[in-house]
C-alpha cells in the first residue's frame, strides 16, 4: 500500500476539529502551532463556521478540491461513514485516534476486520485506530494528538511506536531531532513493517528508532532489515518481550532454547539491527547516530579525562563492555607528554589533566594530535556536563571539541557524561552542532558507544531469507536411519549406516562396515532407544552382533510392545571428539533457525547457544562459533588436539542450505551429538521432524 | 589517630588566605560563602591585614588563643614549619592542598614519609596532601578548594573520595545533599579507613558513599564494615580496578581466579557493603537511601506505569535485574479493577491508564490499596520526569505520590523514569520532600532499587575476620600425605591413606585400606604425579599392587631424578560423583579467601566460582554453593541423584575454620577434586603450601 498520501500529503483535513481539550481540540492546536503550511489544510465541524480564527467547513463533501489525508478526530462509530465520504475526495490516508477495536476483545476486533476490509476496499492507508498520529517535520505536517512541549524538533530520526507514550517521550527528548515521528496505534491495514520500510527508502531520515510490540509480516521486516543493511542505514529497535513466559514450546532440545523473542534477536543480528532494551537506549542510540557526521572506520577508541579517578572508571567500564582502547603511536605519545603537566601521565583512559582540560588551545592540540594517530579511530570525552560553574572547565572542553571538530580530518568524537542528570543543554546544543554525540552517562554510553563501533564495522552478508510460504500444522518424526539418510540426500555428509531386519543380514552389512560397530532398534515410533533397551554399543564380531541383534529386538518387542520395529541400525563406532549440538527450529515467521552449542550442561545449564537464520555463508557460520563461551574446547583447550573448525563450519552451512531448502518441509531437526576432533566432524545421531503435508 | 579537631573544629585558621584565584582565594571566598560560623574564623596572610572585609593575622602565632584547625593553601615548602606554629596553638587537624609529594616519585615520596612522621609527633591529623579539602554541612565548616556551584546541600551523606573530581561530581550532583564530603588526597596520616570509621560512627550520616583506591588498613576497614553492618548504615563503595592487569598471581588454582580485586569484592559480600560500579550508581545510591525514610521488609515490588509499552519495558528490566513482582491479593486486585476503565486490566507492572494517572485522588487510593496489601513490600513509579507540560500528568503523579506517603502505613515508595536527562528538578524536590527516591533511568534505577532490596534483607553473620598478623615471604609445598593429613589434624575429614616405603609395606598397609586403591608417589617434589607417571589406579590385588609399587618408583626414579621419593600413598579408590574444587588463597591484606567452584570447564572457561573470607557459617557456606551457577549439577541434574550439600557446607565450614586459624600459616590450599555424592563428600586429593617461617 503505498503511504504518500498518509505520510506526506498536500492537503489535510482535521476532522471533528474543535477549541475544546480532548483528540480534536489538541490535535487542531498543535496543527496550528507546528505544521508549516496551512494554506491546504480544512478544518470540519458541522456545528462550527470558523474555529481559531480558521474559516470551518460543515464536512468533507463541502470542500472543493482533493484531499490527501482526513485526521479523525471523532468517536468510532463515525469513521467509516468518514471514510466513505473522504474517498469521493480523492483520499489516501487516514488518521483514525478513536479507541474501542482490536484492544476490546471480540467486538472490537470484529469492528476493526470490518475497518481494514472497507478500507482496504476504498484504498485509504489508515494509521491506526486508537494511535497518537504522526508528524512529519520535513513538510510540516503535525497530525498528532498529544500536547508537546514546544521547541524545534526538526532532524533526522524516523521514530515508529506501537505505543502512543513511547513517542511522546521521545519526543520530549530535548536531544532528538525527526524527520517523521508515527505512533502506529492498532496497525489496521498498514502495518509497523510498512512504516519501517518507508522510513528505510525516505532519504530525510538517516536513522529509524523503532518500538515494537509484535510482527504480523515477517517476509517485509526481513526485506526492509536487509534494505537498510545495503544502505548502511541504522535502524534501533526495542522490542519487549525478553521476559515472556508465553513463548513458544518445543518437543526438542533446539525448540526450548529458541522460543520466537530469541528468533527475532538472532534477525536482528544478521541485517546489523541495532537492539536497545530500554528506552534510555532507544533514545541515545538514536540521538547519536542523528548527530554523527561519519562511522569511525575502526574500533580503536581514545578516553580523554580530567581526573585520574574518572580516568580510572572509564578503564573499567572500556573494558565491561568490551571497548578497545587504542595504543598510541610513540610519536603521538611523545608530543601529549609534552603538553601535560611533569606529575601526569599519558595513558588511555588519558587523565589530560587541568593544563590540557582548563586550556582550549592546547586541547585542540591534544585532540589533533590524537585524531592524527592512525593507530586511533575514535576520541571519547568523559566529563559530567554540569551548569557552568565558576572555574568554566566545562565551557574550555565543550569549546575545543566544537573547535577540533572544525578540521576536516579530525575522526568522530563522542562525549560521555558520568552523572546524567546534570546535564546542560547549553552544552549539549554546542557539541550537537559539533557532530558530537552527547551519550548519556557510564554505562549507557559506553554501551552505545559499542554498539556504534559494532555497528560501523558491521560486515552484511547478503543471503536470500528462508521465509516459510505456508502455515504447516501436521508433522511427524522420522527414524535416525531416515533422519540420517535425508541429510545425505540433501547435501550434508554421514558417517556410513546400514538396517538389517534378521541377525544374518545384520553379520553382512557388518561385513561392509567393519566392526566395532553400534547396533540400535531401527523404528520411527521409539524416540528414546536406550530407554527401551534398544542400544548395544562397541560390537567388534560376529557373535557378539548376533547376540546384540537379539537383545535390542527382545528388548524392544517387551519395553515398547506398540512400536513397529523394522529391524536394527549398524553403524561403525565413531572416534570421540568435542560433542557438539547442531539443531534446526522451523519459525513459523522466520523459518529456519540454526542452534548450535556444545553438547550437555553447556547448553542445558549455561544457555551457551548460538541461534541464526539459515541459510548461513561460511562467515556467518564462523562468527557464531566463535560467539560460543565455550568455543576455546575447540581450540586446543587443556593440551587437546585443535578441532578442525572449519569442518564444522562447513557443515553449518550444509546443515542451514538444507535448512533453507526445507523451509516449508522440516519442521525440527536434532543432531546430537557431532563429534569434533582434530580431523574433521562425524554426526552421531539426528532426529528430524517433518511436515506431514509435504510427502 | 583521633579526628575531632580535624573535622569538627571549634576554631579554625586559613593560612594563606587571599582575594586572588587559586588554592588561598578559592578556599577563602567558598568558606566565607558557605560556612556557618565566622566568628572562629582567621584569615592568616603575612602581607595583609584584611582580606574580603575580614581582619587577617600576619602568622598563626599572632592569634590569641588555639586553633583547632588549619587550612594550609600554601606551597609544599612552606607547610612543615606551619605545622610547626601550628602544633603551638594547641592545633590537632591541618587541611593540606599542596601537591609534589607521594604522587611524584621518589623525591616527593620521601617528602611525605617526612610530613607523617612530623605530623605524628605534633598530634596533627592531616588531610591530603594533594587533596581538595572537606565539607562539614553539620557544623557549617566549609574547608574546600574547589569553587562549587551555590545550593543548600546540607543533609545526610557521608561521602569520601580519593579523587578530587569525583567529590565535585559528588557536589554538583543536585539530589545529593552532605553531613560530610572528604577529599583524602594522598592520604598521608590519616587514611580513608580512618575517614570510614568516623562516618560510620558519626550520627548525622546515614548513608556513606566512598570512591576508593587503594587500601592500607585492611584490618581497620574490616572492622568498620563490621560495625556498618551491626548498625545497618549501608555503606556504598565505588572501587576501580575491576580490569586491572596488574593482580597477583599464584602458582595454584585457587590463586589464578582470586586476585586482590575480588578479594576486596567478596569482602564487600560479607559486610554488606554495597559496590558502586560507576559514579551513577554510586551518587543514585547514595541519594536514595539518603531520602528513603525506611527500609522494605521483603522484596516484592508493584510497578506502577500510565502505557501499555513502558509497562513491558519494566516487566523486561525488572526479569533481567532480577527484581520480584508482587501478585496482588484478589481483593486487591478486584478493587483495583474497578478504578482502571474498561479496555484497563490490572497487572504488575500496572498500567494505571489515564483513568488513575491522570486523575490525583484516584492514584492515591490505587497506591493506598497495594501498600495495603499484605502481598507487597514496596512501590515503584515508572514514569519519565518530564517538564511539565499543558496536560500536566506529571504533576498529578507527583502530587498523589507526596499525598499518599502522608500515610503513616505506606510502603516505600521509588521512583524510576525513563529517559534521565530529561529530569525535572521541581517534581525531584517534591519526591524528596516526600521520601520518594527518584532513581536515575532505567537500567541504573532498577539496579539500584535490586541493591536496596537486597540490603534490606542482608541478613549479617557477625563472625570474627582473620586478618593475617604478620607479611610472610618464603613457603614450601607440602606432599599430599602431609597436606591431608594436616588437613585431618585441623579437622578436615579426609579418607583413609597410608604411605608405604617398599612393596612389603604397601601390601601390609593395603590389607587395613582394603582393594580396589590408588598408588601414587609419595614425595614432597612432585606436584605434578601423573605427568612423571607416579600413578597407578584402581588396584585390585596384592600382585598387581606390588607391580604397581615397582612401575611408579621406576617411572619416578627416571622422570623426576632430583626428587627425593619417599615411597608411596596408598588411598582406597573413592567413588566418583560431582567434581568440586576447594581452594583457600590467603590474601596479605584480607587474610584466607575460600573458593569454591565445579571442576574443570566450569571454573577455567565459565570462570564459575565463588570467594568468600574464612571463616564460613554454615548459613554463608550455603549461600556461596547456592550462587553457583552450576549449582543444579549438585541438585539431582538430568535424573542424577541429589548430593549431599549439607555435607559439602559442613566440609567448607571446617577448611574455612581450618584456614582462618592457619591465617598466618596457611599460604595456599588447593583441594582437587572433591567428590560430592548423595552420601555425602570425600576429598580425593589436596595440595597444601605452608609459610616456612611458621615450622
Amino acid at each position: 500500500m503505498d503511504l504518500k498520501k498518509l505520510l506526506k500529503p498536500k492537503t489535510v483535513a482535521i476532522v471533528g476539529a474543535s477549541e475544546k481539550a480532548g483528540f480534536g481540540g489538541d490535535t487542531t492546536r498543535n496543527y496550528l502551532k507546528f505544521s508549516k503550511n496551512l494554506d491546504n489544510l480544512y478544518l470540519v465541524n458541522p456545528g462550527r463556521d470558523s474555529i481559531l480564527g480558521q474559516k470551518a467547513y460543515h464536512s468533507l463533501s463541502e470542500i472543493e478540491g482533493d484531499v490527501d489525508l482526513v485526521i479523525l478526530c471523532t468517536p468510532q462509530k463515525t469513521i467509516l461513514p468518514l471514510l466513505r465520504e473522504a474517498a469521493e475526495k480523492n483520499c489516501g490516508g487516514a488518521v483514525v485516534f478513536a479507541s474501542g477495536y482490536g484492544e476490546t476483545g471480540a467486538e472490537g476486533k470484529a469492528l476493526q476486520k470490518e475497518l481494514v476490509s472497507e478500507a482496504d476496499r476504498l484504498g485509504i492507508a489508515v494509521m491506526g485506530p486508537n494511535c497518537a498520529g504522526f508528524a512529519n517535520f520535513v513538510d510540516g505536517i503535525f497530525a498528532f494528538a498529544f500536547l508537546v512541549e514546544e521547541r524545534d524538533r526538526f532532524g533526522n530520526i524516523g521514530m515508529i511506536s506501537q505505543s502512543g507514550q513511547i513517542v511522546l517521550g521521545g519526543l520530549d527528548s530535548p536531544n532528538m531531532g525527526f524527520s517523521h515521528v508515527i505512533s502506529s496505534g492498532n496497525s489496521c491495514n498498514v502495518k509497523v513493517e510498512d512504516y519501517l520500510d518507508f522510513l528505510v527508502e525516505d532519504d530525510d531520515t538517516k536513522v529509524i528508532a523503532a518500538y515494537i510490540e509484535g510482527i504480523t509480516k515477517p517476509g517485509k521486516l526481513v526485506e526492509t532489515f536487509r534494505k537498510a543493511a545495503l544502505k548502511k542505514k541504522p535502524v534501533v529497535v526495542l522490542k519487549t518481550g525478553r521476559s515472556g513466559k508465553a513463548q513458544e514450546l518445543a518437543a526438542s532440545h533446539t525448540g526450548s532454547l529458541s522460543g520466537a523473542d530469541k528468533v527475532l534477536r538472532a534477525v536482528f543480528r544478521r541485517y546489523g539491527v541495532i537492539e536497545a532494551r530500554d528506552l534510555e537506549e532507544l533514545c541515545g542510540l538514536a540521538a547519536a547516530f542523528s548527530w554523527l557526521e561519519s562511522l569511525p572506520k575502526g574500533q580503536r577508541c581514545v578516553f580523554m579525562n580530567v581526573s585520574g579517578g574518572e580516568a580510572g572508571v572509564m578503564a573499567d567500564l572500556a573494558d565491561e563492555f568490551g571497548i578497545q582502547l587504542a595504543d598510541y603511536d610513540p610519536e603521538t605519545k611523545a608530543y601529549l607528554q609534552t603538553l601535560v603537566p611533569d606529575y601526569g601521565s599519558v595513558n588511555n583512559p588519558f587523565d589530560m589533566t587541568a593544563g590540557i582540560g582548563y586550556n582550549t588551545p592546547v586541547m585542540v592540540q591534544a585532540m589533533k594530535a590524537i585524531s592524527g594517530d592512525e593507530h586511533v579511530d575514535a576520541i571519547c570525552i568523559a566529563y559530567t556536563i554540569t551548569p557552568k560553574i565558576w572555574d568554566d572547565t566545562i565551557s574550555h572542553m565543550v569549546e575545543a571539541v566544537s573547535i577540533a571538530r572544525k578540521d576536516p580530518d579530525m575522526k568522530p568524537v563522542f562525549w560521555i557524561p558520568f552523572i546524567e542528570h546534570s546535564r546542560h543543554q547549553e552544552s549539549a546544543d554546542i557539541l550537537r552542532r559539533a557532530g558530537v554525540p552527547l551519550l548519556p552517562s557510564g554505562r549507557y554510553g559506553c554501551r552505545i558507544l559499542k554498539q556504534i563501533l559494532d555497528f560501523a564495522g558491521f560486515d552484511f552478508q547478503d543471503t536470500e531469507a528462508a521465509i516459510p510460504e505456508k502455515n504447516h500444522k501436521i508433522s511427524r518424526g522420522l527414524s535416525e536411519y531416515e533422519s540420517l539418510n535425508y541429510l545425505k540426500d540433501h547435501g550434508v555428509p554421514i558417517p556410513p549406516q546400514a538396517v538389517a531386519a534378521s541377525a544374518d543380514e545384520a553379520v553382512l552389512k557388518a561385513a561392509d562396515l567393519g566392526y566395532p560397530l553400534s547396533v540400535k532398534i531401527h523404528s520411527a515410533d521409539i524416540q528414546h532407544k536406550s530407554d527401551v533397551g534398544g542400544v548395544k554399543l562397541n560390537i567388534k564380531d560376529e557373535a557378539n552382533l548376533r547376540a546384540a541383534f537379539e537383545i535390542v529386538m527382545d528388548n524392544c518387542r517387551k519395553n515398547a510392545p506398540d512400536a513397529n520395529l523394522e529391524g536394527v541400525l549398524l553403524k561403525p563406532m565413531l572416534r570421540a571428539g568435542v560433542e557438539m549440538i547442531i539443531g534446526v527450529n522451523n519459525d513459523k515467521d522466520f523459518g529456519p533457525m540454526i542452534m548450535v552449542g556444545m553438547g550437555g550442561v553447556f547448553v542445558e545449564l549455561f544457555k551457551d547457544v548460538q541461534l541464526a537464520p539459515a541459510p548461513l555463508t561460511k562467515e556467518q557460520a564462523r562468527r557464531i562459533l566463535e560467539n560460543l563461551n565455550s568455543y576455546p574446547l575447540l581450540n586446543g583447550y587443556r593440551g587437546n588436539p585443535v578441532c578442525n573448525k572449519e569442518a564444522l563450519a562447513d557443515l553449518l552451512v550444509s546443515i542451514s542450505k538444507m535448512a533453507a531448502d526445507g523451509k516449508d518441509s522440516i519442521k525440527e531437526l536434532d543432531i546430537n551429538p557431532v563429534f569434533v576432533t582434530e580431523e574433521g566432524v562425524s554426526i552421531a545421531d539426528a532426529l528430524l521432524i517433518q511436515y506431514e503435508d509435504t510427502f
